[in-house]
This record gives C-alpha cells, structure tokens and sequence, in this order.
C-alpha cells in the first residue's frame, strides 16, 4: 500500500468510510468507563429520558469517526501526532444498532517552516448514520510527516 | 448527595478532580478500538517515534477529562446531553504512569428560552499531569435541566 506524505494531499480531498456498527454492549462499556451517565449505562434510566433509550457517549461518537478516518485513511500515512479538535456538534443520538458512515475532509494545509518537512493537516468528519441524518460533525488537526530527503 | 440544577451554577466556579492514573495497558486498548496508530498501540515502533514511546490517543485524553469531570460534578446534576466540543489543544503527550488532574471550570451560561427551563453550559478544561504540565484544554456544551416546577 502507498504511504502517503503531506505533499500527497490536497485541500478539499474527501473520503468516505463505514460503515461502522455501534451496539448496545460497546455503547454501555465505552459509557461505563469514560462516561457514566445514565442515558450512555442505564437502558431502564435512559428509556425515562427524552431520547427514550440509550445513546452513544458523544465522546464515543467522536472515537467511532477516528477509527473510520484511521482505518480508511490516516494508517497509510505517518501522522506525527494530534494536535487539536475544534467545532465538533453532536447533533443527533447514536443508538444501539446504528451504522455510520464518515465523510473526511482535507480541510487546511499549513507546511512546516523549513528545515522541517511535512505540517499541519486540518481534517473535517461528517458522521452520518444508516437513514443518512448528520449525527456529528467537527475537525481534527494532526501533523503529518514530509516526503523523506 | 444534592441534586443541581442550571439555576446553581455560576460562570467562573471551578472543580477539581483526579487523579486518574494511565496504565500501558489503557492506552493500547483504547488505541486499538478506535486509534490504532503506532504511537498508541505498538510500543516497539511508538519508540521509534518523536515520543519515545506510547502515548495516549488525543480521544483518549479527552475521554478521560470527561469522566474525572462526571465522577466530581455532573454526575450530581441532570443532565440532558451533550451538544459540542471545541478549541481541544493537545499540549503534551500522556504517557503509560501518568496520573491526570481535572480543572472544570463553568465558562458560559444559556438559559433556555421560555417556557423550556434549565439551558446550556458551556464548561472548560484543564488537564494537569503529575509534574504540573499542561497536557490538555478545550471545552464542551451540554443542556442541564433546570429547577423542576
């Protein structure tokens, strides 16, 4: 597989990946461990909120579109790390049973000063679910390694 | 314990919680769900990198801020569901030992329109590792319900 360098992407380059299928027992143990709140640990609880059931941790939500992005695009780069998230809008529940699909964006370019090669990549996700309604959007920002040389 | 509502919160009251301490083991499982780069997943190749070694997922990080945040506040308040993220700076990297330290601080206060009660939150992070770096900031929006009645 290619391995794919900043100079390699473009702005407005878009993927789509997915799609990923959220259940019950992952939305509860995701819950349980970050985000102990009823409407993402406690169907009986969750049923008495205005989502009427349990529903993805937005934090969750957010895990599921890296790993879509990763999975679908990012692992065939050498991203040196993440450096920030911004604009993120959880815009509608993830409910067990859900898939979603993501749509990634090359967004904004910022090349390293030189001598440093590579820079910094902005990426938009739009997370859409199986009746094709927008469940999260935002952007994440990672710096990305160079052409070698 | 009391139950709080919109109508207790005031801008600038701040909490602090943690420790919450990283093992090896949490970065990599996190890592392979839903970010398996080799930074976070494979700790032979993660050396090899500008860390040194494994670090945490930026996902993970934040996830752990949220639930140091549930376990000292939100959990004594109704609330309703998240709305967004923003302006997530990945400072440092959290490293397999680290122990994190929570600083949420209301930032913003949105009282629903009439005749809806409680309204928006707007809370802001701090995450302080155990030498005092700051490895994390940003901030999330929630609806918390309001005074019943």
């Amino acid at each position: 597989m290619t391995t794919l360098t900043f100079e390699d992407l473009a702005i407005g380059e878009v993927g789509e990946f997915g799609p990923y299928r959220v259940d019950e027992a992952e939305i509860v143990e995701f819950g349980r461990r970050f985000d102990p709140q009823r409407m993402h640990v406690d169907p009986e609880a969750a049923a008495g909120t205005i989502f009427g059931g349990l529903i993805a941790s937005g934090w969750h939500t957010c895990a599921i579109a890296m790993r879509l992005a990763v999975d679908g695009w990012l692992s065939r780069m050498d991203v040196i790390g993440g450096t920030g998230i911004d604009g993120v809008r959880l815009l509608r529940p993830v409910r067990p049973g859900d898939a979603l699909r993501a749509r990634v964006a090359v967004e904004e370019l910022l090349p390293s000063a030189p001598p440093r090669s590579g820079g910094s990549v902005r990426w938009s996700y739009a997370l859409h679910n199986q009746d094709d309604v927008l469940v999260m959007e935002g952007a994440t920002t990672m710096l990305v390694a160079g052409r070698p040389g």
